[in-house]
């Protein structure tokens, strides 16, 4: 952990490449380390004597022998592996490239980032980039990017993907009050990714809120692993791009990422409990309120304001977030009715109508945050003659301080605003024009309080015989065979997920000993790799009674014979009849996200999910509450509880299968696809009836 | 039409209530009319000799012969009245009643609202307000409001709800280059409405945009039929607060309101083809880029940046909007390819790379914007050592102007953005920082575009039997009741909605009678107000044959009777047997709006409706058109064509049973409420099974 704090806090930094050449990034790089570093700067370059000053090195290996603790490499692409292998030699640990022409770049580039990758493994590298804008450090006045701009010193760690987004933010940054501990341009994350970065801030106690700007996720399982952790300490504030279908291959095409699903990452942020956000206007507004606001001790929220119409559009701004509008005690009802003039509304939204000073606001707000109901405010203001900004600045930020409970200002106007918004930006109160957006900061702090007290629970690993699983892939995969279908219903008996009784057998005789094991009617179906739709070639027979199950046998494969002479006829499945009417039809399903892995999917059957798609995925392994989660978040859940006049199935059932399903394909990276169509879902239990899969045999 | 022209183009205006004190609104109101406004300002008060240098009168009867356009009332309420009867003697048809004290404040309030009513209808006034902040109208500098700004001038017209919103939008814009044609304060809008404004707006050719905050719409079929006939001009964007539940009762405590269903706003506001936004900051970005942009001739958007990750967070944008990525013609690709360097994108998003001087961006420019497959583009630019935004401003600047199609533009950053934007801005080409709001700005743009192109189709008049109609429905009134059923499905027939064949009667004789004219078996169900779920106890049978419908016709009135003995039973419904199994089961609904009247809804039944509330909503009446496109909004659309192996119905039969239906509940307005469920679509028709509905006789 951490070991990333002497990137961010280095002594001595040696530029790789360092130049005086007009126009040079190794020149920029230079002049901004030597500007403000508080270090020492080292310039390495055989072609030069000195560089602003700098006497030049040939190589790192030539430094004295006081430790370089980053090097920053500005070679041509042609010598950077070359240089930085001579880095490791020298025993630096922590190389900054800059250089471009790597795996963004075609074929020989992609043949240098793995080159570049080897020789980071060989010395144990802590590798920023290649491609990267460079790093930088406010508390030691690092800037080790070619960026016209320093940050500002601040709390707010950032991450981004896109160098020009960097640029853009420190520019826009550098107008306002608006700071940074560490920013670091990820480049083509060669070696170091996200997941790195996430984990060193998340220990960074100079750090209270993490930022990124990422267009794929190197790792998901590993994110969501790191991520989850520091999320319980430091809120990770995120834009992932390339959410639209156009997003995402505008993305492949600017990176070469390959991008996942946009359903995965949604399942897999998520799951590493990231507030993820769409517009850059969201990213800066979180950043804000979640470094300068306490959390909320609920998610109830009161506002005061002077205005009807503004207080009516914040409470719409409300209803349409996760918080609630307050209901005020008595006692608090009491007193603002005894403070506030006739007119007002004293019932949330608190109106306190047009000709309200200053006092008014402050009588008004410490009455509502001293009710116990309340866990924050938004004050919602007008201009008028008898108000004065400055004056309701000053107290929104006393109310703040005495209470210590959330509050966002929205100041409506623009030139009676005047020195109010600076003087509640430096108290840390956010305040904007838009009431929607007040709400929606403070919306933030409540979701990220949400997260942070989330329980995590390790997935159930539950008793299951992994080993008779094996046997059935492998066996499968011995016969040259990636399809499976009901012939590997045992993997999931094996697994102990429930499945009718039955079996696939190769004889009549077999088929009738198992229908008289049963000892009922049973459903016959052909077993056929080459047979889709067995259905329309009247390849199942439901409700065979045991005296026909002989001739029946017979009857499957002369159609499937019929049908294709040369289909390879694995037998016929004899299967106790599941009532599918009493139960309800669902679907699981997974796929294998190519950042994610395995990704489980949960639906009800038929229209549900082919026609209205709803439903749900996790990233697997899944945890107890998340499989639990599943089920809610369907649109169709009430029918699984009784709608209608349904029988209320067994839910624990269901979350039991989504779990022990995540462990099978956990365990099997093997098994590629797979789908329970259907699991049908009754009041005392579930049943797999039917079984797809595809296997990569390379895996087994 | 235009009648309130002078209202916002008086040559004299008088204040009645005028007054030098201290604090007081009059003094204010008096003081904005004498710094800006044109024409003559006349003081009206009997208590004082003169005002600011103004000669005092003590009644507009005493103001000489020359006509005063407009009386600003800002007397006490208790005399309000008073003096609006004597500006009515007097001749003024133009009447701004900025005092407050009616409708908002309870019962004697609103009895003062009531009188204030009838004077103007009996003088013919034009009356803003009560309780109205005021109005402008910059070219004539009329500044007839009690606030501290007065509107610079532009070409958006804006009317509120909300005076506070009017001053804090006033002192936003004081700050920035926002213009304004007329404002106006609605207050309680006792006899001006939104509608009078849009129709007036509508008709002025200084007022390319019309932007609205709305609590309520005081007559929603009004508001439809004005709007839609003014939006095919003048594009309207509102605000209409209240949304959310919480929203709805906030502003129900504001205004006294009586909200209208949120439903019935969404679709009444798209029916009159507005823009309806949810926050301030789309009100004013719509508001710019509609009226200094031109209209996109298509969808689709060319996307031209220097940098590749907001390059896809803009694509992503593009996504979630309504327009698409242009796909460029070979000959853009073609000229791309040999203008700009080997590293760009020359596929859209089209990225120059980060070395690109404003020049490559011209280049750029032009090419995709004389691509015809290019609609409109947007520019997002990150700062960069070789780009000058000032220099990159007037290429876009030229561009624009050179090709006529609409540009947004993103500078991201802040420091460097320095004179580009109020470049940009005073040619009329909006820019940002985030990408998101330059491509939702172009979005409204062209859902503009596309509600101008909407052909409005009268709805249809079918030749119906209204007098039989009419008779069901006073023959219901007149035995005292309110709620029916089958017992009036010839209301349907006479509006020609197919219904089963049948009837309701009353002896097992004509029971039979009917069984045989249907010749087949039979649904018989008892008919009873008072037995609410009839298949509970018995009272439906399915599938009586002719020779049982006698002993079933006495099965199920005793059976009536033994669930409850003194049950008003209006008889035995035979009906011909529908097949539900071959058909799917809609639902068609209408319940009344108090503002927008008859609401009619469209849905699949059972779990469609009732589980995953799969519906869609119009305001009657309801054209063709209309009908066919809530076909297609409801998610579950698929199923009503074909989806997984259904019959693909008859839509054109829903399409015309729900225009039938508009036609009967528009017609009668004593319908509160009616719902067809089932209405059985087929492959060969529609047909109405079940009926109920419920009247109000005060309406007949």
């Amino acid at each position: 952990m951490g070991q990333l704090s002497t990137l961010f806090a280095p002594e001595r930094v040696a530029v790789i490449g360092a130049t005086d050449s007009e126009g040079a990034v190794g020149r920029a790089i230079t002049e901004n380390l030597l500007e403000s570093f508080q270090g020492d700067v080292v310039a390495v370059n055989p072609y030069q004597d000195d560089v602003f000053g700098l006497e030049c090195h040939d190589s790192v290996a030539d430094v004295d022998d006081v430790a370089i603790d980053v090097g920053v490499v500005v070679v041509p692409p042609d010598v950077a592996v070359d240089s930085i292998r001579e880095a490791g030699e020298a025993g630096i640990r922590n190389v900054v490239v800059i250089t471009a022409g790597f795996g963004e770049t075609g074929s020989e580039g992609a043949a240098r980032e793995r080159a570049l990758r080897e020789v980071a493994a060989e010395y144990d590298l802590n590798l920023v980039g290649p491609n990267s804008l460079g790093i930088m450090s406010t508390p030691v006045g690092l800037n080790a990017t070619f960026g016209n701009e320093m940050a500002q010193e601040g709390d707010v760690s950032f991450m981004s993907q896109s160098g020009a987004f960097v640029t853009a933010v420190l520019d826009w940054a550098a107008e306002r009050d608006v700071g940074f501990k560490d920013i670091v341009s990820l480049g083509n994350k060669a070696v170091l990714d996200e997941s790195d970065f996430v984990d060193q801030w998340g220990d960074d106690p100079d750090t209270d809120v993490i930022l990124g700007y990422l267009e794929d996720v190197s790792d998901g399982a590993a994110f969501i692993e790191t991520a989850r952790e520091v999320t319980q300490e430091t809120p990770i504030v995120l834009v992932k791009s390339g959410r639209t279908d156009a997003g995402a291959s505008a993305a492949a095409s600017h990176t070469g990422a390959i991008a996942g699903s946009e359903r995965a990452y949604e399942a897999g942020l998520e799951q590493a409990g990231t507030i993820r956000v769409e517009t850059v206007q969201e990213l800066f507004d979180y950043a804000q309120i979640l470094s300068d606001q306490p959390l909320p001790d609920g998610e109830e929220i009161a506002i005061v304001t002077n205005a009807g119409g503004p207080g009516v559009m914040t409470t719409d701004a409300v209803g349409d977030s996760g918080m609630g509008l307050a209901e005020f005690s008595d006692h608090t009802i009491e007193k603002l009715s005894e403070t506030m003039p006739d007119e007002a509304n004293i019932y949330n939204p608190v109106d306190i109508i047009g000709d309200a000073p200053a006092a008014r606001f402050e009588a008004a707000l410490e009455t509502v945050l001293a009710d116990e109901n309340v866990a924050m405010a938004v004050v919602v203001a007008c201009p008028t003659a008898v108000l004065s900004y400055e004056e309701l600045a000053a107290v929104i930020v006393e109310q703040q301080s005495a209470f210590d409970q959330p509050i966002a200002s929205t100041l409506m106007g623009g030139k009676s605003v005047g020195d109010a918004a600076p003087m509640l930006n430096d108290a840390g109160v956010p305040t904007y024009f838009d009431p929607a957006r007040a709400v929606d900061s403070l919306d933030a702090l409540r979701r990220y309080g949400e997260i942070q007290s989330r329980e995590y629970v390790e997935p159930e690993t539950f008793d299951v015989d992994r080993e008779r699983a094996r046997d059935i892939l492998e066996d499968a995969a011995e016969r040259g065979r990636n399809r499976l279908g009901v012939e590997a219903m045992d993997l999931l008996d094996a697994y102990g997920i429930p499945t009718p009784q039955g079996n696939v057998v190769n004889s009549p005789g077999d088929a009738q000993q198992i229908a008289r094991d049963i000892g009922d009617d049973v459903v016959m179906k052909i077993v056929s790799p080459d047979i889709l739709h067995k259905s329309d070639i009247g390849g199942v027979e439901v409700g065979v009674a045991p005296e026909d199950v002989r001739d029946t046998f017979e009857d499957l494969v002369v159609r499937a014979r019929n049908y294709q002479q040369d289909a390879t006829i694995l037998g016929v499945q004899v299967q106790e009849m599941v009532d599918l009417e009493s139960g309800t039809e669902t679907i699981l399903g997974v796929n294998r996200d190519p950042q994610f892995g395995p990704l489980v999917l949960f639906g009800l059957g038929g229209i549900f999910v082919e026609v209205l798609e709803d439903t749900t995925v996790r990233v697997a392994p899944v945890s107890e509450p998340e499989a639990t989660a599943m089920l809610d978040e369907i649109d169709s859940a009430p029918l699984l509880r009784g709608a209608r006049g349904r029988d209320r199935v067994d839910e624990s059932a269901i979350v039991e299968t989504v779990q022990r399903l995540s462990q099978l394909v956990t365990d099997f990276p093997a098994i590629l696809e797979l789908d329970i169509n259907p699991l049908v879902a009754a009041p005392d239990g579930a049943t797999a009836v039917d079984l797809r899969l595809t296997i990569d045999q390379e895996e087994l």
